[in-house]
């Protein structure tokens, strides 16, 4: 075995992988070992929850859990929870709810929560052949896995129908897509198991008709996170004249300033990423926050983006003579029961502190999250800039860490106004401060 | 105020923040604040570097830490700090970061470093006169950010290179993209900085040529963070002979199997997106645990996979008569200095796990993880199929959750082997086992 490899890692208890990792891999182990385990929660039962999550776990990551309160989404008001790294998200989201809530609030709808599945094929078979087979055959195909889809069917949900495709690209390979209701489940497990189910009974019937020649395999069975159809959009508009007077601008010129930057994210790629990336930004805030699967989340939206050919924003923006509208239609699967959601204790009071919303609602409410979002972002673009914000954050993060006093910080603040904040500038900038020939300011 | 508003609560102590939000949006007040305290940190001065990554923080939101050990990439041991809430995924990336550890670990490279910023400008001038002047200022413009770029110079970066475009579909806009190289850091303050200080440059100088008449105006200044030119590819290659018997496949059925799955996630967005959603379940993990931002990372890396008009697998398999290899390109925009890098507590101890590794090597080790997560989710696809696994973790998650016993666990993890696993139904089976009907079993 080579140095830093080892055999039976996940074997060893949790101290024992700790103990392997710090001993290989750091220069101070014991401190390494001391610091991971601060962060395991005081309680061994809920810390057991927390480890079962995952695999080889050593210690918990804490990410910032927040709230953005004042959102009014269909004219309900919600104060809404946030899991994310990135400082000046959370205060972009609360600013742009508070800016709307007088404003009329955000509206949403859910247009459709069509999950889809698909069994991949190969099959020496013609596809006229194959195709008139599967269709006469398709109901006792999708039957069998009643058993597993009762509690769902009774719950609303199950099975809406299923094709079987052909791609010119490539010979031999079929697949037969299935489109599925799913309540308030995000459903990955559920279309998983109907759909391993359904292929065993393909193949079986199909050998029964065909025999060994035409040689039906199934390649692999497995839900698409891309799901165009499962899709909400949310909208904010108010008149013009209401907008306000923003940072100097007048309402239309901030209208038009505004519409701009939108459109410019629909036709240049480079920007559409940015722009989609900030919409994400507050999605995947409440995706984490709410236990659900941020990667889903994000590879469907993004696939939605290029549905075109080119890749584009997300949000919309129309401005005519007496109105700004503003909206987002993104699709997404996300669940309020299963995975995550309900087992994650914070998670837990998230769904919680949201009113227990179903599946529907909670797309709802993370679409309007992700406008306000991007509202915040390009309000800011347009007007004073993004970086005022962000590095005023940066740069407090930073003396926070460095543990700078009140007199420190106020100093940082004034002669970080037009320099570029990074850690080895302000680390430089309290060293000098710090130094014994400095004289020092009175401090608590 | 309409209830559940809220005038002044990002100047609440946090206290005062979740008193709030406890009185106003549970039913458990007590509990709930109980509950959102315990999991603090013990130390304050800990927790106030943590409360200062986001706004309006309340608790922190635990995700598990975890290590997947035995990756060997370029030659290189290393054991892998990820952050992940889904179940199985450390597991896969271990299983295959040690099935390839034997057969000669993974390759990676960096294609290509480059950043991209953007001044979006708004403009009457024709874009042949803008160009000709741009051109011929072009030097003085961005020289008048030396101050800003004199740092990233010394260590090696800054400016690469700039052009003035204009877009068919948008009259009176133009763009200028900027190139640039931010060494270790992700770049993105750096970059906005820049971007915002020669845009103040380029507006006071074409004022002084041009006056008022041609009105050029800032729409907005912001970094891409779509970086095509920031390219890492990682791969793995053996004899086909060496893959050895894969669940029952030959060697060379595997491989032809794993490439036809490779290749309808070429050929179907439907499956692309599922297929590079595995993949970035290992991408993300990395980019949380390093403290980088995992929506930039996201969004590039989804741009990239429609660049050619259809959204398409990013990784890719060749099966020859005598090799299998598997890569896998990629963009990203990441650091290892800069942002939350340095500054979370575990981000750090992360970076320092991996052997404090420049942004280029990063870019390696977090490209090979998520080749092996997309590895092992096609492997498990084309040979036993997913759900097994997946089912056994929910399975357990729930248990625990619902405090089971070891006996009660054996007999549940019987009964869910031909059954779909949700929480209602591992409920109902505990709640039938634990009712004072059925006898008892005996158990510690």
């Amino acid at each position: 075995m080579k140095k830093g490899t080892i055999k039976g890692f996940s074997k060893l208890n949790k101290r024992g992988k700790i103990k392997w990792i710090v001993e290989n891999f750091f220069k101070d182990p014991e401190a390494v070992m001391h610091e991971l385990v601060s962060y395991w929660h005081g309680s061994e039962e809920q810390q057991k929850v927390l480890d079962g999550f995952s695999e080889n776990t050593i210690s918990n990551f804490p990410m910032p859990f927040s709230v953005a309160p004042n959102f009014v989404i269909n004219d309900q008001v919600y104060a809404i929870p946030m899991v994310i790294e990135e400082s000046s998200v959370v205060a972009a989201a609360a600013s742009a709810a508070r800016y709307w809530m007088d404003r009329g609030g955000f509206k949403a709808t859910v247009l459709s929560t069509i999950k889809v599945g698909q069994i991949h094929l190969s099959c020496l078979q013609d596809f006229s052949i194959l195709s008139s087979w599967f269709d006469s055959n398709k109901k006792a195909i999708l039957d069998s896995c009643c058993d597993v889809t009762a509690n769902m069917v009774e719950r609303g949900g199950g099975i809406l129908g299923a094709q079987l495709l052909s791609f010119s690209e490539e010979e031999d390979y079929y697949q037969i897509r299935i489109q599925f209701e799913t309540c308030d489940s995000m459903g990955a497990n559920f279309i998983n198991t109907v759909l391993e189910t359904i292929a065993q009974t393909l193949v079986a019937r199909h050998q029964n008709d065909f025999g060994d020649q035409s040689h039906l395999q199934i390649i692999m069975c497995i839900l698409s996170n891309y799901t165009p159809e499962s899709l909400v959009r949310a909208s904010v508009s108010c008149p013009i004249h209401k907008l306000g007077k923003v940072a100097g601008l007048s309402p239309l010129q901030f209208a038009h300033r505004f519409a701009k930057a939108v459109r410019i994210a629909e036709i240049d790629p480079y920007r559409a990423t940015t722009h989609n990336k900030g919409i994400f930004n507050g999605i995947d805030a409440v995706v984490l926050a709410t236990g659900n699967d941020f990667r889903a989340v994000e590879a469907c939206g993004h696939t939605y983006a290029a549905r075109d050919g080119q890749y584009r924003s997300l949000s919309h923006c129309m401005v005519d003579e007496t109105h700004f509208t503003f909206w987002l239609e993104i699709p997404m699967a996300i669940g309020t029961v299963g995975g995550l959601t309900k087992i994650h204790p914070i998670a837990k009071r998230s769904i919680e502190m949201l009113g227990n919303p179903s599946a529907q609602q909670l797309m709802q409410i993370i679409t309007a999250v992700g406008l306000a979002q991007n509202f915040a972002a390009i309000r800011s673009l347009v007007t004073t800039g993004i970086q005022k914000g962000h590095m005023k954050m940066h740069l407090s993060n930073l003396l926070n860490q460095l543990k700078a006093t009140e007199a420190e910080f106020r100093m940082a603040v004034e002669y970080f106004k037009d320099k570029v904040v990074s850690h080895k500038a302000v680390h430089d900038f309290l060293s000098i401060l710090r130094s014994p020939d400095v004289p020092q300011e009175e401090t608590e």
